[in-house]
């Protein structure tokens, strides 16, 4: 087997995630479009515009040819921004071999499409969605290249490709968990910003932890009931990819969802938070698409549907939060399907 | 039916939830057992000790006599230290009526038996467990009494009862939500507070958002996994007084479990951190519970055992969080049964 691994794009969770490789392989490879980042990578051994004050391992090799990234390589691990996901996928394509694993680690979908990006990837490739893994979890790249403890899930239907990617990651600072559920990670890693939007939005109407919180767990609940009738295994959502990756996205000011969100909460209209962001708020169009869904499925997403209202409906955040705290009285679970209530409850 | 409610002890939590009833009943009645407390709230509508700065309403009456507390209420809501349950709930008992719904807000075991509350109060009540209602979340005092909008579940397995104390709680600001897992509600409660303190010692080890975030995410798994053996529905976990009181503990530097978690990560020891809160740590006690509960039922809770190794053995914090991260692989969804895992992968 080959010694060398290779990362696609050094945005600041490849580089990082190219850290972590560096670690347990000698030759990794990291391709990027732009030459004088490959230079400043291959010379400083730095990645100044992605992760600031960071040294990288020296036996990160920058290359911007695809053909020397991916040639000879046990794996490759595809961190582009979801928007460009399909277009690094098809440059791949003529080096890439049946036997590479194929990694994943972009939470999103597609602009347009709303395809999950093991789609996306599995059609530019011409393989199966099974031959993709997905990584995700709670993880900040910068606690990542300070080796600080971090925990996340590689999910595929394929237990071998699975365990061969927890493999090739695992560490004493970066403990790698598997799962079969590759369809909920993915979803799980998408959906939850819209709940940090949320999060966000609370926090700029100066609500304090108790609304915050509430907000995370109904959040959680309607993310997972969408995700069930979609296919995903409920229990993903309550795993690292759901909550876990929901805590730090929502309780962290570096989140531009959660930054988007409390913009809104503050009274900024939304062209001017677009603007003052200069880059794309993943949660927005997230939330347009989960609506549709929501109406398309009969999924109730009242939380989704508020802000929802707000992003595109001009209903203002206070309105909103009025709306979800009515007066109308529910059971906690009672958007659980009957035979799971029952079987809890004979 | 009578316009009287009534809530017994006076501490923060207690005069949070009166002054929620109090916006919607005429006559809230506060026990107290010091006759000073009652006075100042009578006479000033403040409680300067348990929530500084804040003007009670003046349809709270505050009363060391347990006959006036409630002779003729229709409810009353116990918010005792665990510590003094029994003997509040052994106090109430010649003024107790069948007819008289009865609520407990109080999270932890009881010292030495570790029983859960609903049952000393329904022992000292001489009445059925399925009679009391508990009433739990995601909820600082603090800012309940300032009306910031918060979400809390009331759980009973008599649907009516649940309903009945959803009723009277609810507002714009209070939302509630039923459940039937009192067993659940109150393990959750109580044993989240082994997790607060894992924060605590994380943060004190000064590890970032991602152990945090992970340490939430496997710690829930873990207690989910004790409590569904002890009985409790596992979705309970995943909802407000589980989750959702979680992240409001463990990241809330007020709660004094992860306050003495973070000193332990700070290398100080158990007795000088013990001496240094000057009271009671309930995590402390519900750590050595679990772990013993652990070992008689088979059920893994490595995060509890390293919590416990740290608190009774020597064990170093640092050295807990290596054994943790070890390097022997884990699916995600390992400990879940057999027949839950296929019926989501067949």
């Amino acid at each position: 087997m080959s010694d060398k691994v290779t990362v696609l794009v050094a945005g600041s969770w490849g580089t990082a995630l190219a850290s972590v490789l560096a670690a347990n392989h000698p030759q990794v490879y990291l391709w990027t479009r732009n030459a004088d980042q490959a230079e400043e990578i291959n010379t400083l051994h730095t990645n100044q515009q992605y992760l600031p004050g960071i040294t990288l391992p020296a036996n990160i090799t920058a290359t911007t040819d695809m053909e020397t990234a991916l040639t000879g390589s046990k794996a490759a691990v595809i961190v582009a921004p979801s928007s460009g996901m399909r277009q690094v996928a098809h440059s791949m394509k003529p080096f890439w071999k049946e036997d590479m694993l194929c990694v994943h680690a972009t939470k999103g979908f597609e602009t347009e499409s709303m395809k999950r990006m093991s789609t996306v990837i599995s059609e530019e490739l011409g393989c199966s969605e099974g031959q993709i893994v997905v990584l995700s979890g709670p993880s900040h790249a910068e606690e990542v290249v300070r080796r600080c403890p971090t925990t996340v899930v590689v999910a595929s239907p394929d237990d071998k490709r699975a365990a061969a990617v927890q493999e090739l990651f695992i560490n004493n600072d970066f403990r790698v968990y598997t799962n079969r559920d590759l369809l909920g990670v993915e979803l799980a890693g998408a959906l939850k910003n819209i709940i940090a939007l949320g999060a966000g939005l609370s926090d700029g109407l100066g609500f304090g932890d108790n609304a915050k919180a509430a907000l995370l767990t109904r959040g959680l609940a309607e993310i997972s009931r969408v995700g069930v009738e979609l296919g995903a295994n409920p229990l993903t959502f309550s795993g690292l990819a759901g909550i876990g990756d929901l805590v730090v996205t929502a309780t962290s000011q570096h989140s531009r969802n959660w930054r988007a969100g409390s913009l809104l909460g503050q009274g900024k209209p939304l062209p001017e938070v677009l603007d003052s962001m200069g880059m794309v708020v993943e949660g927005i169009r997230t939330t347009e698409a989960a609506y549709a869904i929501s109406l398309k499925l009969g999924v109730q997403m009242p939380i989704t549907d508020q802000i929802y209202h707000v992003l595109f409906k001009g209903r203002t955040p206070l309105a909103a939060v009025e709306a979800l705290m009515g007066r109308d009285r529910k059971t906690e679970m009672e958007t659980i399907s009957q035979e799971t209530w029952e079987q809890w409850h004979s």
